[in-house]
């Protein structure tokens, strides 16, 4: 089969594998209807060390099970599931208390032997904890949105979730990238009234007021920290969802928190050391988040795509076939796309 | 009157000062009972640079009203009232939300004009907001234990309340000075069932378990964490009280916390920067915590000391008089003592 793989920065290319085949009793196949391109795919298109072997590409994926192993029992050929971007048993303690992406069994996309989501097909481990059916046809068009399930829309509700967004906290949205646009949606969405979104493309922070946002800040640093400042009486937000995992983002979240306020990271941070001092603690602000355990969110959140309440999917601006994928790669990188859709 | 002040590191002396008098309508002159020495304290006895101004020491007191301002209405001359380590209105948006160390009008004693309680009388701005009414004699026996809730008491209630700390979570306390061992206390009456306190001070540890701690672990670093890992199946605990302050703390508190963890923090941290990278986001982990809002919790944690079922005063373990306070500093310094107390 061909299947998307990067060997260095900037150096991705589709190639031919060797089909994947059930390997345990708990494996399912699953044939790729619909995949896509990660801002986290990003972090490695910018500098990963050259590599003849290359590593396959791509954790967010829905398709149709083409085979399934004897012992799984809650998918069958012919279904059409969405997988999330990490696979797990969904039964172990951490998966109960709602940390899939620490399942005890599990693991992630394109690693261990385990290919990615650009590609024709994957063999997906633990299918009755990771895939989740879903109640449309292939072609049905809330497939887009139902992909962000796999990824994006789970873990902007997660960022939301993890800060306590509600009724009565005003939020701040880092970033104005997949990831941020949907959090602005999970927090409109759990109720949160003043939506404050940060963010400089404005093609994207339309879709983001589109999807909520009730202001939009171009600034950034300090001077965007002033700004939103401005907007809420000096005080900042309750609530910050930083989308971004760069460290000026982490930053701008310190600047813009309201005493007792909460910080909640999505974007994987791309440093290590950060402000920990005075500024957090001296202001009682909590620090929280992680890889969203989206798995935890797709029976809470797919209702509101089947009936229509929202369409995540908006956040898709570009379609390609699998063997264009280099090309989605490049025109994400170039920011000419938000997010692009792959279609094997 | 008499009153401490410190004038450099080592160097604490007791010197004349004029009396307080009332500025405000507000105030309320109070004629120090007890007071104490704050772990804290030692902090500016390490590192204050010669200052020949001097300032004034000490935000634990209790004692009795000598006089209120004519717009002061629940407390009056005569009253035995405890002082939180903060000054507050306890009315503002701050207060009512449970930040009053936040508090818009309020402040730290010691600064800014406002003396120091390890001192024979001190001017309390704000006394409707700050001052709490003991419902005791001035000889009452319970009097250490009440002061306890002017800062170490309310501080480690705060870091298992920030915790999240109940009968389901497993409990890390780092630290075993008057704080570490109060979050032991606080964590055992909120239900916690299991307590590992790491310190390497037997008495200290000993009166640790005496407030509910299950474990003692004595190693530091690696081993120490390696240590709690034995003693919960490889997982860490739920919540982890980091009531030190310093960055070895704080890095021993990644490495014994549990995925889906929080770490709280009531040590005012000695550090800025610090690891909030993969290994705090990886696993979904919480940094919380801050100035203890001791105002907040007096009402709550009070009746358990008059009635005595808690008894923190225990962590007293020397007596001096006001002119022996630069004494009761050496001592905590070389950790002969734990916690001195002052009756002026």
């Amino acid at each position: 089969m061909r299947a998307t793989f990067m060997y260095g920065a900037g150096d991705v290319r589709v190639i031919d594998v060797p089909d994947p085949t059930l390997q345990q009793p708990t494996d399912a196949l699953v044939r790729v209807v619909q995949a896509c391109v990660c801002g986290s795919d990003l972090h490695p298109y910018h500098s990963m060390p050259a590599d003849e072997q290359g590593t396959p590409m791509g954790h967010e994926f829905l398709g149709v099970v083409e085979e399934a192993g004897q012992d799984v029992t809650t998918v069958k050929a012919g279904d059409l599931v969405v997988a999330p971007f990490a696979w797990q048993d969904n039964t172990c303690d951490f998966c109960s208390e709602g940390f899939q992406t620490s399942c005890r069994h599990g693991g992630f996309w394109a690693a261990g032997g385990i290919g990615g989501g650009q590609a024709e097909a994957v063999r997906v481990p633990l299918a009755d904890g990771t895939l989740v059916k879903l109640p449309v046809a292939e072609d049905s068009a809330l497939l887009p949105s139902l992909l962000t399930l796999s990824d994006v829309f789970g873990t902007g509700h997660h960022a939301a979730v993890r800060a306590g967004v509600g009724p009565l906290t005003s939020v701040t949205v880092i970033g104005d990238g997949a990831v941020g646009l949907m959090a602005v949606l999970s927090a409109k969405r759990l109720g949160a009234e003043r939506i404050i979104l940060m963010g400089r493309h404005k093609d994207r922070t339309d879709l983001g007021r589109d999807f909520g946002a009730t202001d939009v800040i171009a600034e950034r640093g300090d001077e965007g920290i002033e700004k939103v400042r401005e907007l809420t009486g000096g005080d900042g937000t309750h609530t910050v969802l930083e989308c971004v995992g760069h460290r000026p983002a982490y930053k701008q979240a310190l600047g813009v928190a309201r005493v007792g306020g909460v910080i909640s990271r999505v974007g994987v941070p791309q440093y290590e050391d950060g402000d920990i001092g005075w500024n957090l603690f001296g202001r009682n602000l909590t620090l929280t988040g992680g890889p969203a355990p989206v798995r935890a969110y797709i029976d809470e959140l797919m209702p509101d795509i089947l009936d229509g309440t929202y369409e995540p999917g908006k956040v898709f601006d570009r379609t390609v076939t699998l063997e264009q994928t280099p090309e989605g790669y490049a025109a994400m990188d170039r920011r000419d796309a938000l997010k692009v859709l792959v279609k094997p």
